[in-house]
C-alpha cells in the first residue's frame, strides 16, 4: 500500500491522523464534499480484529446528536440495525432494590447502545465506498508541518516512512493528539488537562446458559454504589458489558480489589445483585486494564486554512453524560457546515471553532458535574426531589420545561444553549419554591395573627 | 569543564536544571544542606555577558518573600547593596497628573528593585562559593530517566553530550520545563496552562545629560493608560527600566505601533509625560521583542524521592503581583524546611508539593486578578473608595487590619492564608457599608414617621 496519490486527481486532498470514531466520520463528510481522503490509523483495521477484544470500553450510547450527524451522510440506518435500543435506565440499588427510569417523556427519547468497533466498521466501509478515499492501518504520525502542510507517517510493521503532502490535515487523533501538539507549537495556546482520580474496568454479563440475556437488555443498567458506580450496555447478542467506576487509591478502590476475597467482598457491599450477573468477574478485574478518564480544553483548534482538530483531539471530557462519541459526531457536521458556507477554508475552519468550542467547553463542565452528582447525590433526598420534580413539569409543560439531560441526550440544542435555558428553569423551580414556602409563611402568620386576635378579644 | 564528579565524595548529588533565579538560589540552599550540586543551564554564564543586554525583563522587585529566603542563606545584605529601595508607587495619570502613594502605612514594608542577572550573579558566586558545587553554562538537557535517575546533556557549542546520574533532580528549567515533561510522562498529571492576549515590551528612561535620574528614584512608576499599562523600575545608576503592557492584537494594540508616527499619536495620548522620558521610544518598541505571559497550574510536582520542580516549572504566574521571583526563592525556602523535617526524601517532596501547591495557585488567581484589576477597575471610583477604605482601616487597626496586597508584599503570610483573610476583612468591610445604609435608613424613617406623626397631629 503506497500513500501517493494518483497526480491526475486535481482535487483538494485531506490526510486525517487518526480512524476512530471522529476520524472515520470525517473521512466520510470530507470525501462527500469533494476531498481525496487519506486516513492514518496506528492500530491495526477493526474489521480484521478478532471478536471480543475485552478489557477497553468498546460499547456507547448513541444520542440525537450522534444520530442527527449520522443521518446527514445517509448513515443512521446502517448503524441502527447493529445496535440495542435503550429506554431508560434500570437502577439497581446497594440494598437490592431495581426500578426502571424511563429516559424521557416521549417514547422516542430513547439511547442506542452499540459496539465502538463495529460503528467504526461502518464508516470506513461507507467512507472507501467514495472516491479517492483509503484507510491506511498500522501506521504512525511523526512529524507535521503545518506550513507546506504535510505529515510523515512510518508503518509500524516495516518502518517504511512516506512524506504526505496535503491541503488540510485533519487531527482525530484522541485527547493526547500529536496533531494537537504540532499545531499549537510556539503559539500562545492555553491548554488544560485534568485527569479524573477514578478510574474504570470493563466486565462481562454473559448471555445465560440458554443464550438469553440475564438483565431487561433493552435498558442501561446503573449501580450507583456506595463506593463505586457501574453502569451496562446491551449488546445485540443479548450479553452486557459493564463499566465499573471507581477510585484508582484509598480504602475502597481499584488498589484495594487485589484478590478474590477482596473483589467478592466489595461486590457484595456494593452490587449484590450483581455478582452472580458475572460468572467471570474476578477473573475479569484482575485481568483487565484499569483506564484513565481525562478532560481536555484547549485552543486553538486550527491553523489557518490547513489543520484542524476534530473529537477528543479539541475537547475530552469524562464519560458521564454519554457525550463523547455524540459530540464527536457533532463536530464533523458543525465542521462541514462551516466549509458549506465559508468559501475560505481558513474562514471555514475560524467559524467551526468559534461555533464550536463554547459548546464542547460546557459539556467538558457537564460532564464532571455528572460525575460528582451521580457519585455523591443519586442517594440524597434533594437530588430525587429536584429530578421527580423536573420529570413531571416536563410532563405538564412539553413545551416550556425540558430537564437539561433531556436537551443533552435527546435533542440537538447546542450545549451552551441547554444550559442556559436548565439554569433558567432551575431558577424558576427554586423561586416557586421559595413562593410555596413564602405563601406558607404568610398563611401561618395570618393563622397565628388571628388567634391572637381572638385570644385577645377573648380576654377583653 | 567535565560534568563527572570525583569518585570519591559520597555525597548526595544533586543535578539542577536552569540556573535561572530558582535554580541559582537551590544550588545554595542544597549545597549547605550537604548536596553535591551540578546546575546545567543553556545560557551563557550572565556573569559573562555584555552589560544592558536589552528587550528582556531583566528587573524585578524583591518583597518580604524573597528576603526572608536570601536572609536565610546569609545572602540578603548582597543583594540590597546591588538594589534600588521602592518607597510606594508614583501613579502618572493619562491627565498628565502624578501622584505618591507609599506601599504601606509602616516605614519598612518597601520593595527592592534589583537586575535580574545581577542577582542571579550574587547567588551563582554564593553557591560556588560552596564545596562540590559546579555551573555549567550553555548545556541543554536532552533526556532525562527518572528512575535511575539521571539526565543527559549537551554542551551547546561543541555538541558533547555527557550522561550524569543524579540523587535529586531539581527541575528549575522555567514555566515550558522539560524536567517536568518528563517528570509526568505517563502519570495523571493535571495541567494548565494559560496565555494572556496582552504581551509586553522592556523600555528606558536613561538618566538625563547630568547623569541624574528623570523621575523620583525611589519608586515603582505605574501608567494606567487607557488602552495600555507601563511600568518602571529603578536602576542604582539612576536608570529605569520600563515595561509596557498592552494587547497583541486589535485597535490599541502592539500590532498597530508599527511605525513613528503610531507609536507617538499612541503615547501622547495614553502617557503623556513618558514620552519626553525616552528618547529611543520608537527605536525601542520597533526593535524590541514582545515577550509572552503565560500561567502554568500543574501536578504532580515531584517523582517519588528523586524529581522535584519549583520555580516557574511549577507554578509560572503572570507578573501583575510582583510575585514570580519572590515566590521562587520561597520554594526554595519550603522545600529546604521540608527536607531538614524528613529523614526520607520521598516524603519531604510530597511534604513540599502538600505544603507549598495551595499557595502557589491561590499566587496564580491573584496575579490574574490584579492583572484584571489593573486594567479595568483603576480608575473606577468604586475601587478607588474601597482601596482608601482599606489603608484608612489599616492605620486605625494595624493588628485587625491588612490589605491584601500588604499581606502578599510585605510579610511572608502563605497565600492562601493571606487571601482568606482578605475575603474575611472584605466581608466586613461589606457589612459595615450594609450597616451604614441600614442606618441611614432606619434615621430617615424614623424622620419621616415623626414628619408624618407631626403633619397628622397639626391636620386634626
Amino acid at each position: 500500500m503506497t500513500a501517493t496519490p494518483s497526480p491526475t486527481d486535481r482535487r483538494d486532498r485531506a490526510v486525517i491522523i487518526g480512524a476512530g470514531l471522529a476520524g472515520s466520520l470525517a473521512a466520510v463528510y470530507l470525501a462527500r464534499r469533494g476531498y481525496r481522503v487519506d486516513v492514518y490509523e496506528r492500530r491495526d483495521d477493526p474489521r480484521l480484529a478478532p471478536a471480543g477484544t475485552a478489557g477497553r470500553s468498546i460499547n456507547l450510547g448513541l444520542s440525537a446528536r450522534g444520530m442527527r450527524a449520522l443521518q446527514e451522510v445517509g448513515l443512521l440506518g446502517d448503524v441502527l440495525k447493529r445496535s440495542v435500543p435503550m429506554r431508560g435506565r434500570v437502577v439497581h440499588s446497594p440494598d437490592g432494590t431495581v426500578s426502571f427510569q424511563p429516559y424521557g417523556v416521549h417514547g422516542h427519547q430513547i439511547l442506542h447502545s452499540v459496539l465502538r468497533d463495529e460503528l467504526i466498521a461502518v464508516l470506513v466501509d461507507a467512507a472507501e465506498a467514495q472516491p479517492g478515499v483509503r484507510f491506511h492501518f498500522g501506521w504512525r504520525l511523526h512529524g507535521l508541518d503545518r506550513e507546506t502542510p504535510s505529515v510523515s507517517v512510518t508503518q509500524l510493521a516495516d518502518g517504511v516512512t512516506d512524506e504526505v503532502p496535503a491541503d488540510l490535515i485533519v487531527g482525530a487523533d484522541g485527547a493526547f493528539s500529536s496533531v494537537r501538539q504540532q499545531l499549537q507549537y510556539g503559539l500562545r495556546a492555553n491548554h488544560g488537562q485534568e485527569f479524573l482520580d477514578w478510574g474504570y474496568k470493563e466486565l462481562t454479563i454473559p448471555v445465560d446458559v440458554d443464550g438469553r440475556p440475564r438483565v431487561r437488555l433493552e435498558a442501561l443498567h446503573v449501580w450507583p454504589g456506595e463506593h463505586g458506580l457501574m453502569v451496562a450496555h446491551p449488546n445485540v447478542d443479548g450479553s452486557l458489558t459493564c463499566t465499573l467506576f471507581m477510585p484508582f487509591e484509598g480504602p475502597h478502590s481499584f488498589a484495594t480489589l487485589n484478590g478474590p476475597a477482596a473483589i467478592r467482598d466489595f461486590f457484595r457491599r456494593n452490587f449484590p445483585d450483581a455478582q452472580e450477573l458475572m460468572p467471570r468477574l474476578v477473573e475479569e478485574i484482575i485481568e483487565h486494564p484499569t483506564g484513565q478518564m481525562v478532560t481536555v480544553r484547549t485552543s486553538p483548534w486550527r491553523y489557518a486554512d490547513r489543520v484542524v482538530l476534530i473529537g477528543d483531539a479539541a475537547h475530552a471530557v469524562y464519560p458521564f453524560y454519554g457525550q463523547g462519541m455524540n459530540s464527536s459526531f457533532e463536530d464533523c457536521l458543525v465542521l462541514d457546515q462551516c466549509l458549506e458556507r465559508h468559501r475560505d477554508r481558513g474562514d471555514a475552519l475560524a467559524a467551526y471553532e468559534t461555533a464550536r468550542r463554547p459548546h464542547t467547553d460546557v459539556l467538558a463542565d457537564l460532564s464532571t458535574r455528572n460525575f460528582v452528582e451521580l457519585r455523591d447525590r443519586v442517594h440524597r433526598p434533594a437530588y430525587a426531589l429536584k429530578a421527580g420534580a423536573d420529570r413531571l413539569l416536563s410532563r405538564l409543560l412539553p413545551a416550556h420545561w425540558t430537564p437539561l439531560y433531556t436537551m443533552v441526550a435527546h435533542t440537538t440544542t447546542p450545549y451552551a444553549e441547554a444550559l442556559a435555558r436548565s439554569e433558567r428553569q432551575d431558577r424558576l423551580l427554586r423561586a416557586a419554591a421559595t413562593g410555596g414556602v413564602l405563601a406558607l409563611g404568610t398563611a401561618l402568620a395570618y393563622t397565628i395573627t388571628r388567634a391572637a386576635r381572638a385570644t385577645r378579644r377573648s380576654g377583653r
